[in-house]
Parts: C-alpha cells; structure tokens; sequence
C-alpha cells in the first residue's frame, strides 16, 4: 500500500461506500471484509446464488456516486463486543458476527488472518479487546477500524475494476463469496494515467511476449511453474547472468558448484527445514533411505566449502559465486509466467568476512548493482532494512550497531537513494533491498544484499585470527538480479520485448531481396563475417516480399535489418533498418564490415542506444 | 574384456589353477562361480567360518605355480544334467549343485544373472538344456563351458590382486563368499607394465588429488555421489563446458535451458518411466498432487520445445544445446569420487533434422569430438554399433540401413579409426562411442552421437515436408565430454593434476621475494594487470622463504611461477619457472607484459605446451 497517508483513508471509504452502494441494490448482502489494497480496495461480499458481474459495474458505481453527491459525513462511534454482536446479527452479517466472536474469544491471535483494518480496536500484545470502532455513513454502519475521510464527497477518483470468487478467510471450504475490487486516485487524471498504463502493461505483458517473441514455453507434461527456455529466451538468460557474473568476478568472486539436491542433514543444520516447511520438495531415492530434499537455497552448501579448509583472517573475503537454481513449491493458484516459478535461477553469491570487511564488501556489491540496474535501464533505490528495540534478533547488538552503520556508510558512498526501515531486517541480520522502477512506472522489489550472522554460528565457522584464535566470520548473500526468472518478467515488460544489443536474442536480421544463386552467397559469406565476430544473426530468405520480410523482423523487435540485394552486392553498403526505440534519426549509409563491427561493439559495451 | 581372443582362455584357466590350488590346501572348499573379467579373473569360494587374506597369497600362487610347472592338460567332457548333479552331490559343491537345478528347471532364464561361462552348453532361446560340458586338469574337474589353453604350462604371468566379500550370485541374504582377483597377462614383461601402470594411477587418483588440488569435496550433510565443487573444481568445468559448447555454437547449436523436474507424465510419454525404474528419484510436492521426477535426461525436456512451433522443412536443422544436471540414483556401493555420482553434469545436445541430413551432422559432431579430444591430449577411436538381424529394433530396415551408412561414412571422412559391431545399437538407433587413451593407456568409454528414430514417434513430433505432408525428424543426442563429474575423474588421472594453461585453475602463481610496501605495490599492480587479460592469477606474499612459496606453487601444479623482488622491480621483467611437463628447457628472462600476454595467448588457443 503505497502513500498510505494519503490515499488510504479515500480508499477505504470507498470500500463503505461500494458496500452502502449494493446494499441499496442488494438489501440482503452479507458483507465479509473491505480492506485497502495497491492502488484501491476491494469488498467481499455473499448475494446467495446471485452472481454479479463486470456488466453491473456501471450500475454500482451510478449508486456510488449518487451516495458520493449525497455528502454523507464519516462518523465513528464505538460499542463494546457485546453490543457490536448484538449488532451483527440484528443486521443479519454472519461474517462480522464471526468475526466479533473470534475476536473476542481469542485477542491477538486471530487477528494473524485477518487484515487490522477489520478492527475497531486493534489488539496488541496479548490484551483482550473489550471495544470495537465503527463508522457510520447516511443509513450504512460498518464494523471498522478507519480512519476515513470526513465526508463521501472526498474520495477522488475512482473505478470498479474487476469481481472474483474468493473463499470466506482464504479457506477452502469455507463459503465462497464474490470479492469486487476497484481503483482509486486523488484526481481524475491520476486515475486516468494509471488506467493507461493499464494498458499499456496489458500490451507489454511478458507471457504474451514471451509466446510472440519465441522466448519461453509451458508444457502441460512438464508441469506448472516449470517454465522452458527457447533458445532466444535462453539468450537472455545467459547474457544478463554473465553481466551479473562478469561484475562481481571482477571484483573477486569465484565461481563454485553445488549439486541441486542434499541429505535434509544441512538444512536441519542450517535451520531451513523449518522455515521453509511444506515448501520443500522433498525426494524420494527408491535405492537408499536417504531422506533428501532439493535445495530451496544454496547458503548452506556453500558453507561447505568454505568448512572443507582452515581459514586465516588473511584469506578473508572469501567469495563464492553460483548462477543456480532453487526449488519452492509455491501454491500452484500463485504460479503465473515468470513471475512466480518453482524452480528458479539466482545469480547467486555468499561472502565470507570479518566484521570490519562488511563495509567494503557491500560496497563493492553496490556498485555492481549500480552499474547492472543503469545498463538495463532501471531506476534503483535501496530500502535499509534495521533491527528495532526488540529481542527477536540473534547476534551482538554491538554487531548488529556496526554493521548497520557500515550498510549505510556504504550506500551513501554509491551515492544511491535509499530509505530506513527499523524493525524490517531479518532476525539473522539487517539488509538492503533493491527497488527498481520500470519503463511504466512501477516499482518491483528484486534483489537484496543480506547480512547474515547466524548461519556461521549454526554451522561453527571459524577463522584463525590474528592471535591465533577462532574467530566467526559474517557472512553477506547477495543476488543481483534476484531470481532470472522473476527479473526476467519484470524485464521482457519493461523493454516491451525492445532488447537492447547486448540481450537481443536477434541483433541483426539480413532479408534477401531474391533467392538467386549470387544472393544467397553473399549472404552467406556475410552470415559468416557476422558470427565471427559473435553477433546474433538471424537471415530470411524466404520467398517473400521484401516488405513482409521487414515487417516480420519488425515484429520480432530486431534491433537491426538490412535488406541484401543487387546494389549491396555490389557496393559492399547497406542502408541498416534501426528499430524505434534506438534513437537514431535516419540510417545512412555504411560498408558491411563496418556496420558489423560497430554492432559488435555496442553489444559488447552494453550501450542501450545505437551508435549507427 | 579386451582381446578376448588371446588372454580369454588364459585367464579363465588360471581361475581353474586357482581354485584346485586353494582346494590341495582347504580339501572342504565349496566353489562358486569364476569367470574372466577385465585384466584378468576371479573365483568366489566358501570356506565356512576360515577367513583369507592377502598374506594367504603367497602360498597360493606357490601352489598355482606347482600346478603349473606340472603341465597338466585341461580336458573337456559331457555331462548329462543328472549326472552333473550327481557329481556335485559326490564333490560337495552345493553351489554347483544349485546352479546346475536352476538351469535345469528354468532353461535361459536362469542364465540372465550368471556369468555365461558357467556353463558347458549356453542355453539357446528356450532350448532347455540337456547336456553340460565339464574340464578336468589333473585331479580337478569343474563345470565349465570353457574354452581353455591346452595345458596348466600356457597361462602366461599372473598375479593376485586382492580379496573381498562378496554375496553368492550378488544378492543380499544370500551365503557371504570370499572373491579373490588375479590378473593375468601373455608375457611378464606385460604383467610388469600392468603393475606399474597401477602403481602410477594410485598416484593419479583422481579422488587423492581432487583433495590435495583443492578441486571438489563430499560432505556428510549433503550426502553421498554429491560432490560440491571450490572455485578451483569449477574452473575446470567452466573451462571445459564452455570449449565443448563452443565447439558446437560455432556449428549452428543454440543453447537453451529446461527445468530439472518435471511431472512423470513427460516420461510416461517417452518411455523412460519403465526404462529408468528404481533408478529414478521421485520428487514429492507437499502443496499439490503432482507425481514429480527429477530429470534422468533431457532429450524428452528438448522435445517440448521443438514441439512448441510448427518447423519445417527449411528450419531443419535444429539444433539444441544445454549443459545441464541429470539425476540418477546410482546404488550407493557404486558411488566413488567423480567416476559414478548421484547428480551428474552432461554437456548435452540434441539435434532434430531429416533423414538426409544425418550425414552432415554426424560429420560436424565428430569434427568437435576431434577437436576436443586433440586439445586434451587423449587419443579417440569410435566405436560404431548397428543392429543385427533380429527383429528387436524399432524404426524401418531401410532408415537404419541408410542411418548406418550414413554413420560409417561421417567417421571415415574424420579420418578417426573405428571399429564395428553388429546388435551393439540400441533398439532407438544405431550409435558411436568415444573410446578414449588416457595417458597411462587405460581406454575409457566417455560419450557417444545417438540416432534415435522413436522418441521422434513416441512424441508426434514432426515437420512439414516440401510437398505439404507431415514428415518425422530423427533426432541425435550427443554429449561431448560426456558427464563432465566423470570426464574429470578421467581427465584428473590424464593429466595427474598438470593441467594446460587452458584449464589450469591458477595459470600463474606470483611469489613475492619480502613483505615490503613497495613489493606488495608492484605486486598488487601486476596482479591487476593480468586479471585485465583474464589470467587467473594467484599471488603468495606470506612471510616465507621463496623456495618454500616455490615449492607449494609446484605441489599445486601451477603452470608458471614468477618471483618479484628488488631486481624484478627495477628491470620490469621476470624469469618465469615453467612447470616440467610443459617441454620448454631453460626459461628466459621476459617483460612482465609479454609475458602475461603470451601466457594469455596461450590459454586462448588451448594449447598444452608452453610458447614462451
């Protein structure tokens, strides 16, 4: 929920009044709960065996607005549990009731499943709700939490989006009931710039483009969330990975292996078999009676190696880099592209240093992610994730205080965007989250630099000091990219499928203007040229018009085409076709050989415009 | 068993002599079963509770040679079933007993999990056997389907090798038998070399010096035939993978990326559900009801792909890459080092085209095994296997016939020596094996190119014809190294740990003469200069002597060595110490520059021997 502040009390009035606005419609609906959500709300409601669908949308909204007219003023008052049941079932809301009644009977802990907002009173620590809060507006009363804005004319702008079935609570099994979500802005033209980027990501969503640009497969034998590579998508893989890879080699890192699966030993070691629970893929061996499971991360193998050697302080950093895949089992209902898979690739790394190297160490890590995030295009801001006063955390607060410092030390250095989050780090150490913006606007979560204190401790790695005594080194995850996959459905929308030469899984397409014996040697002898100097070419020469053949590569995003015929055989020159995007104003002309090779150069700088 | 021919009847005489030799010595000793085996032979034989060791070897091979100093000639003679039995009952051989009752009750299909040779006459089809053959030398008569030399005098130079426990017939539960080895050669001197040879690759394990070169572990947590790879290791994988893929991206394969489970329907399709059995591991997902299996390859993952588009005939063909693991889960007693391991790395590719394209693709493929062999200095011979005259293979006579022309015709135009063998061919395809020569001159069999006419059929796969018809593509799997865990283990072993410029994990190692600031500068400087040229280099400025840094360059078996001092500073250039095997005499005094760029240069052509 982005600017809470300031859009969240016209959201969930919205709610109410979406709610008021089908009971006026619908006198008998029961209301489940109404929380705000990403850029609006939503409320789930139960008519019976009614269903309503999108084509009742502008009948609803006609009545919210009507009641948005009406300038109905918010007001709060407060009843005790007892009168707020009471309530309930006078106004025959099962939902609520049982909401009430959970909450009275247990205090917090129901409220692990529900959204705060549902409450009048939140329940903190362990003390029992005695009051709840509700608001009232015009003839609608609403067990709620607020706040609100203070009267229905102040809502913004605002629209109904789309209705789903979902169960009561999340549970299956519990009754379903029809949850109808909309938007809403503080203007009309905020609205209307979020509805055309809207469509603007419906254009550019990377399963669509990802079947037209021939990048990646499902297979209903393979298996859901289990996508395939084709050999164009594979080229994004690999030359992101090796960006990624290249970055952090050069600043030390050395490529390990690690086989995909292990006795569940080293994550019963390592602490993951509980977290990570039911989704482990665990695996069955029909020879043995090891109890195996695929790895869902690679942090404790990679402890493996770094145990298999004494170490001194003067090895210290030691540095492991792995592009390798972990195995999740995400529930299948959350599976959906590339954005969510069960096996995914990380550009994996692990540090292994001294308290006093952390700095230097995400330092350079930084600046890896910096360089990587300007070449792909994306803004990056950074979220520093710290311990609050609580004790829910391991290791020295000393350490915690240092580290914390040389974190931020670190990010000012890369003079990068950042913001504080107290009590957001995890309860092995404090973090910094990558936050990127897109091409459209939105921003993704992806990568992390993790300060981890307590798998050294779990698996009693040591290095000898300078006194000769054991000391435990810290350990800093890094993945730049995050998962492939996920970074990759994030990426193909962000470039709109428009890669640039380094990624373009085609650099250059050559259409042949006829299908002659003369022709097709020459192109073949310029195909030639072309690998050799490594670049990607793709070459048409098909019986076709050459107009189709231009649209064709067009269609596929080819960042460059030239059309091979009897005046460029003859001049040894082409006439390069550029792709939109690429900013160059009109393509003159320019020798084979030099065009190649200008090609080849952009790839290999990772330059996103053309240099023609 | 190589020449078979010649060493056969030898070998298995001596396993004879061994038994009757043991018997002059323990009158009570029951008899299993003794056949011929690589090198030489075995004899598995019960003594109750008397237990052998290798100090008993010495006064066996005394008596072996008794035996044979008496000349004995072996004869042969026939025995009706029931008589054999009889016989059996008389000597107090159970063993023989019960396997002369099994072939007698059950005709061939007792044969299947016995050694041929045990008896007199093979079982044919579902003949049921009537007679058996016996031979007799001296006092001592075995049931035996022979041949043998002529007499005890022609067995040439044995020796015995060593004892183990060893379940009657190989199966758990039953009677536990002590197996002793010999091995077995025409003449002395070949004996005399066998021993050195094995004396030399005691040194070579790769398993010794996978640990003393810091190149791979095991670990308890992770679990057996598991091994993690260090940086060093995975230098070696890197650099070998990525020649073997260059090798065939420079011939129009593209790589491409599937995931390591799938549903089990995927091999339900491809028939490697059965094919695989208990060898599979079956992956349990705790969130759905999906039956997952890891992969046990990747030719059904490749499939989906090709199928995922409409080909046709002029994009045949198509040609996929991908090094990627497969998973086998291999009966832990089998595990050992790199040579057989749970999860195994294949350097993996497949290609789809028309049956008249076999030829030139087979061609290509063997033009890189060449390559690759040539670079890592091991000899190759192929061998080609077809089908016989049975009916057990699938695809048409006439498609097999013209694939094995085809075949034959590809290696003859590569020049590599071959051999042929008749109903050596999967019942999928005709194939080609890689045998190659190690440096100590142990032959292994690495990888194969093989035809398969039936996934394309058990997948529907297809592409349209020139006349609009739906046609069936062959496929060619084809893995260069191999699995790249036990080319290694070969390699290793190849190489004792020498590896060329090209692989080395550390090309150059910098011994630095003192720990004053003005060395370590320089050194720190020319440290960066050759990680610019992608040297992999390592530096030792540790407060020792430079004979002792000398000497641990040397024990890890780095290629090049340069020590920097005061001199050094002051000249710019170095006189390289060369590792011995790299045939250069005496090292010259160089720039540093030129030396680090030839050093690259070196590792860049892949050459073995050093230029400098």
């Amino acid at each position: 929920m982005e600017n809470k502040d300031d859009l969240y009390p016209m959201r969930h009035s919205l709610a109410h009044i979406m709610a008021a606005a089908i009971r006026r419609q619908h006198e008998e609906v029961k209301l489940g709960i109404g929380p705000v959500v990403e850029h609006g709300f939503y409320y789930d409601i139960d008519l019976d065996n009614k269903k309503l669908s999108e084509t009742d949308f502008p009948a609803i909204e006609e009545e919210m607005r009507k009641i948005i007219s009406e300038d109905q003023p918010f007001e709060r008052n407060m009843k005790s549990i007892e009168e707020a049941v009471n309530w309930s079932k006078e106004s025959n809301q099962p939902y609520k009731e049982e909401l009430l009644n959970d909450l009275k009977r247990a205090g917090t802990t129901v409220a692990k499943d529900l959204s705060p907002d549902e409450f009048g009173t939140i329940t903190e620590g362990n003390t029992l709700v005695d009051e709840v809060s509700f608001y009232t507006n015009g003839d609608f009363t609403d067990l709620c939490r607020g706040p609100h804005v203070s009267s229905t004319k102040k809502v913004g702008a605002f629209k109904l989006m789309r209705i789903a079935g979902a169960y009561w609570r999340s549970k299956e099994g519990n009754p379903q009931m029809q949850r109808i979500y909309g938007v809403a802005f503080a203007t009309q033209k905020e609205l209307e710039e979020y509805m055309s980027m809207l469509e603007e990501a419906k254009k550019r969503d990377h399963r669509k483009l990802g079947q037209e640009l021939d990048l990646f497969i499902f297979s209903e034998m393979v298996g859901s969330g289990l996508p395939l590579f084709t050999p164009r998508g594979t080229v994004l893989r690999e030359e992101l990975t090796a960006f990624s890879n290249e970055l952090r080699q050069s600043k030390g890192f050395s490529k390990v292996w690690v086989p995909h699966m292990t006795k569940s030993d080293l994550y019963k070691a390592s602490g993951h078999w509980d977290k990570f629970g039911d989704e482990l893929f665990l695996v069955k061996s029909q020879e043995t009676s090891d109890e195996l499971v695929l790895k869902p991360m690679n942090c404790p193998h990679h402890t493996r190696i770094y145990a298999s050697k004494q170490r001194s302080y003067r090895d210290l950093p030691i540095r492991y880099l792995e592009t390798t895949t972990i195995y999740r089992d995400e529930k299948t209902g959350e599976l959906g592209g590339l954005n969510r898979v069960r096996s995914a690739t990380q550009d994996d790394s692990h540090v292994f240093c001294r308290p006093d190297q952390i700095e230097d160490e995400i330092r350079s890590l930084l600046e890896s992610a910096r360089e990587l995030y300007e070449a792909v295009g994306m803004s990056l801001r950074v979220r520093l994730s710290y311990r609050d006063e609580s004790n829910a955390y391991l290791g020295s607060e000393e350490l915690w205080q240092r580290a914390q410092q040389q974190l931020k030390s670190a990010v000012e250095s890369n003079s990068l965007e950042y913001f504080e989050m107290n009590g957001e780090a995890a309860f092995y150490g404090p973090k910094i989250d990558f936050m990127v913006t897109d091409a459209i606007g939105r921003e993704h979560q992806l990568a992390t630099v993790q300060l981890d204190f307590v798998q050294p401790e779990r698996f009693g790695l040591f290095y000898i000091d300078t006194d000769g005594s054991e000391q435990q080194p810290v350990m800093i995850h890094c993945a730049l990219l995050g998962s492939i996959e996920r970074f990759l459905s994030v990426y193909i929308e962000h470039t709109a499928g428009k890669f640039p030469v380094w990624v373009a899984p085609e650099q250059v397409r050559v259409a042949s203007v006829n299908q002659e014996e003369k022709t097709l040697e020459f192109v073949a002898e310029i195909l030639s040229k072309a690998q050799k100097l490594g670049l990607r070419i793709g070459c048409d020469n098909n019986n076709e018009s050459v107009g189709k053949k231009i649209r064709l590569a067009e269609n596929m995003k080819v960042p460059y085409t030239i059309v091979i015929g009897e005046k460029e055989i003859e001049t040894g020159e082409v006439t390069p076709r550029i792709r939109k995007d690429m900013e160059v104003q009109s393509p003159s002309s320019i020798s084979i050989d030099n065009f190649f090779q200008t090609v080849a150069n952009e790839a290999k700088s990772r330059v996103s415009k053309s240099s023609l």
